[in-house]
């Protein structure tokens, strides 16, 4: 039985979609048990009893703009979001799913869950849209303001064993983010990266991709550092937003293409759903000592389901301890 | 009398569109000479006589893919994007337009024009789309891999006048992209870029953006490092190709979307417009002695026109002359 903490108050439609998205998966899956943090009584009109549900109280949850992380930690252990954490930390539970703000997430994991032994630093790894369909990896996307090659090549590691046994890809690949293809492109650090990305035998490198690829490129995982990948996607976000926006008031400009917009209605439906990233699943905070995935804080219940369910496969795969095993014997051979 | 050096064999669709979108240029603007480099032979199907047109002939021209316009520049001063170039370093013209390879204009721009004393650097300034229509100017989009936060101010000062004498833009307002909005965000070259900006009187600085409103944001200006802004741009284009692609399968996939698609045929073709680049002009190689505008390298006539344009307007707003001054007084004032 794989044993989930789900925070119930986070994101901007919690606790009603979260509560819905989370029994949605109690009854996909036989295999899971949930154990859901969050306000009684405001979760109370959603929740149903289910035998491999139970419901912990937590007094306080952090709100979606929140600033602060660090002081909210030191301040309100009793959190939601953090209290799911220490459930993980105290053995009790495999993974924690929320969808409540990012940073937090990622200071609860250093602080509550604590670092794989073999990572010096942790990621955020999101699954972003993809022309195929299939999705992406792409990280840091901004875990980590300044940071060194090497602690990128951790990450390859962990989001290659990610992408082959929760994305299924066969013998994934990974790029660099990069502002040419050509080898020696970019500042000293991506030159360092792509030295010792060529290097290792544990990742399938393919070389710098630039990012007029990002939607249509066959690698599996886009890499950079934590601020540039952090910009990609954002910039993917702006222009999606941005051109959704412009067809929006083309189309509403004449009756025409009101009329014809009706016709269209399906294919513009498939059009938003195959840019919708909660489709696929949420971020996963790489490098923690327990997997945290962190569901699209604008979830729906489908889209915090499909967070559940990429939480339960990692678990299932084993993913942490794959990669504990190849980053310890990486070390080895490198003494 | 402006004088304007046209390389005529720079591009994707050079000479045909080239010479065409010169045509026109000449044909609205009554207060322009244009002196046109290129392969005569390959030229003369779409050439016509025009009273304020003169044509050189060079024998040699660059190609799109070029990698290394180092060796292009030692090896072929006599192709046609140099010697157009040459032109404006010997005073027989103000400004240079061309859709070659954005580096060599940059390696070009180094060699031949030269840097404008006041500034220390070259940076890359394209106008990309925006929702409102009237776009946004983006730098340093890829002339530098790294450098200091003092070369961003110099391009603020530079962006803020072309901005108002260029795209009419009353007391043009400027961002720093950055991973948050807040005070304090980014790494540490974006924290000291923040306070110089901060300090300085010559721009109107906004604080930090986050690219997730690289299409709706209100600032006229976008400001980051060379790499960064060049990761947004081509992330922007990745995108909106992306989408294009999208939008295109799901219409094509059911007959009823195919006839919706007549009836949005306006609509859907505006919004191809509003994200052409070409509508609105080219990128300014920034930090030159003379006015050197990259048109996009896919340019149609009516695109190169554009190009054309806004180098007759930088011309006659005297763009130059005004940032040497401001910059001038910024190094008197801090001494």
């Amino acid at each position: 039985m794989i044993r989930l903490a789900v925070d119930g108050m986070g994101g901007d439609n919690a606790p009603a979609e979260i509560v819905k998205g989370t029994l949605m998966a109690l009854e996909k899956f036989d295999n899971i048990e949930i154990t859901l943090f969050g306000d009684k009584e405001k979760m109370a009109p959603y929740l149903k009893a289910h035998p491999r549900l139970e419901v912990v109280h937590t007094p306080y949850f952090l709100e979606m703009g929140e600033k602060d992380p660090i002081k909210q930690y030191r301040t309100h252990k009793e959190a939601s979001m953090f209290m799911a954490m220490q459930h993980v930390k105290d053995g009790k539970a495999e993974a924690v799913v929320s969808a409540g703000p990012t940073q937090a997430l990622v200071v609860g994991g250093h602080f509550i869950i604590r670092r794989m032994p073999a990572m010096k630093r942790v990621a955020i790894c999101p699954v972003i849209p993809s022309y195929d369909g299939r999705g992406r990896l792409l990280l840091d996307s901004g875990a980590n303001v300044e940071f060194k090659p090497e602690h990128l090549l951790d990450f390859a590691v962990y989001a290659t064993i990610m992408a082959e046994k929760v994305l299924k890809r066969d013998k994934p690949t990974l790029g660099l983010i990069n502002i040419g293809t050509e080898d020696g492109k970019g500042r000293d650090f991506d030159k360092e990266t792509f030295a010792l990305l060529k290097a290792s035998s544990d990742v399938n490198f393919v070389g710098n991709i630039e990012p007029k690829e990002v939607f249509t490129t066959e690698a599996d995982i886009l890499l950079s550092d934590g601020f540039t990948a952090n910009i990609v996607m954002k910039t993917m976000e702006g222009t999606a937003k941005g051109m959704g926006m412009l067809l929006k008031r083309e189309i509403k400009a004449t009756f025409l293409s009101k009329i014809g917009a009706l016709f269209m209605k399906k294919a513009l439906y498939k059009f938003k759903k195959s840019l919708d990233a909660s489709e696929i699943g949420g971020a996963l905070i790489m490098g923690l000592d327990g997997v945290v995935i962190k569901a699209q804080g604008a979830s729906q219940a489908y889209g915090f389901y499909n967070g559940i369910r990429q939480a339960k496969e990692m678990v299932e795969a084993n993913v942490i301890s794959l990669v504990s095993e190849v980053l310890s014997k990486k070390e080895v051979s490198e003494e």
